[in-house]
């Protein structure tokens, strides 16, 4: 048994918890300074108000301001905060992180310097004590993984990625229960790059669903599938040049966190209606505008990308004919473009009538 | 402008003559001994019955009993018949066939001869006369084409595969419209391979639909969609293998008719709907009776597989580790095994703890 301190309690880390309670761990977690409502529920009834569900009554809780608390004596730290906390929950690890301790993060992102761009992970230990990030190498945990179905222990395959194998090892070995099944990667730049644009080319997909409604159609078998499939399909080709634009290899070990994630992200949820309302015409405001208070990953990559597309193309390391459907979604962010997508420029891989 | 022979009136042949005839071409589109009322309803009032769509008045129809007229002169043969009629249409059209005529197939299937599997196109052009076969390499129409919404006109990408690429590139250019986009591959093998197993893979993913109902899930975005996705994932793994074992060649030129196809294949339908019974727990046969009169594709390939799987890996040309997903769909199919799959064996390809 390992004591594990979970840093964040929105919906993924709180889930987190669960197979890690199952498998017998004494888990400790922590909300951010956000998530002090979501601590006061669990103490009061033990359900979480997100999701709903009772979590396991073994877990201890802890306000932001506890953390020294929490993390005393940890065995493992998972990091579960949004990707505009990596930063702050770096530098608020940071006095307690050491050289023996597995770091693990399901912070979804990619951060751009006006250069290069940069995977969570990193950006995490950056904020680390120079010592400890010389050794430490925060894994990720990626793949097709709807919260609130992983506190129901449905069952869902994961990977957790690092750059250090034998941590993630340790840690899947450690995490797997009957119904969790952990794979492990060393190929975290492919990883991070798949979980960082699952978003964004879910919404593409959706659009489909909002020019059908827009055309008359009732949706059912015959509505724009072949679109919506088409679209999907030009998605994991792009995320594929994504991950080597990004250093990662690729190959078998991506299809689950590309391909699985991808389309389980295209199941409902807030990215499909945010793409279904674009695809009616809407512009990104008025969809905005329409959907408060609701976090919209897909529009935070694509202002990323629509940076850092014009320096990677001038720079040659992108050609100007790559990514046509990224390029596109970039441009109804950025100028309003319509939901038309340039399905000539699609499928330039497939050899060109070679 | 070029006059092109269809043969086969059910909704796929029949849909595919939409883009044609909007490309100018004079389609002439023949029903099999199967088709008569179809043909009769498009001659009354110009509907497909099984589409309930008004095709385009410029087509012209022949009962299968005028075959001969309706291929008189043909630029182009484009086969529609199932693949059940496959060697009835290789035997109808070796009349007809000549070196300079191109073919095109959209059926879809596997043979297995007890040893080996066999591409349909080949089956086709095995009932040809000897002279006729070495020099015509009959094509095929692969990729996510849901029928009713070319005959609507929805953006729609396909690939058109071929050994003889220079046939297959001349039909593209001939076919391709505005909302039909034509990409060609010379990897006939890969093509078939994914376009023959989407079904039951597509199976295996709806199984998460009927496990949820059984645990008093009522779908929505938190139900079994982690399940789901780990299947599709590896389901896409798999295909990969498949596509090797087959000859072809992959990469990605085959994302659209593996990734593409399965995505569609699994937006509702008779093969979501089978998977979800059996999810459900229902055996194979009680599912059958349930649906009186569906083609159900899953079952045939896996038909075939479940004859072919212990051959090839006795054979040592498969790993008994390999295709764990498929084995056990295969034993749902011969011995009623359960809709409980063996997670713990997927995704062996990631590199187990490396």
């Amino acid at each position: 048994m390992s004591r594990v301190a979970v840093l964040g309690a929105g919906m993924m880390g709180a889930a987190f918890c669960v197979p890690m309670v199952d498998r017998g761990h004494d888990v400790h977690l922590v909300g951010t300074h956000l998530d002090d409502e979501i601590i006061d529920r669990l103490r009061r009834d033990g359900v979480h108000p997100d999701m709903d569900i009772a979590l396991p009554d073994s877990l201890h809780l802890y306000p932001h301001d506890e953390l020294s608390e929490a993390m005393d004596g940890a065995d493992v730290l998972v990091l579960g905060v949004s990707s505009a906390g990596v930063r702050w929950a770096g530098e608020a690890t940071a006095p307690h992180v050491h050289a023996d301790l597995p770091v693990i993060s399901i912070t979804k992102g990619l951060e751009w310097d006006g250069d290069r761009f940069h995977l969570l992970p990193d950006v995490l230990a950056a904020q680390w004590p120079d010592e400890v990030a010389a050794v430490v190498d925060p894994g990720a945990v990626v793949g097709p993984c709807i919260a609130g179905e992983l506190a129901h222990r449905v069952p869902t395959a994961v990977v957790f990625a690092s750059r250090d194998g034998a941590m993630v090892s340790g840690l899947a070995d450690a995490f797997t229960t009957e119904y969790y099944h952990v794979r492990v990667s060393t190929d975290l730049a492919a990883m991070e790059a798949a979980a960082a644009m699952k978003n964004a080319y879910a919404m593409a997909v959706a659009l489909a669903f909002g020019l059908d409604e827009v055309r008359g159609g009732e949706g059912g078998s015959v509505a724009m599938h072949n679109h919506a499939a088409a679209v999907f399909a030009q998605s994991v080709t792009e995320m594929g040049r994504i991950v080597e634009l990004l250093g990662g290899t690729g190959g078998p070990s991506t299809v689950l966190p590309v391909v699985g994630d991808l389309y389980v992200t295209c199941q409902g949820g807030r990215t499909s209606r945010l793409g279904r309302r674009l695809g009616r015409g809407e512009t990104v405001a008025e969809a905005v505008a329409a959907m408060p208070g609701v976090t919209l990953e897909a529009l935070d990559v694509l202002r990323v990308w629509a940076e850092a597309l014009p320096t990677l193309t001038a720079a040659g390391r992108l050609d100007e004919q790559e990514l046509p459907l990224l390029r596109h979604l970039c441009r109804m962010v950025t100028d309003d473009a319509s939901a038309e997508l340039p399905f000539r420029s699609f499928f330039d891989e497939l050899g060109a009538r070679s």
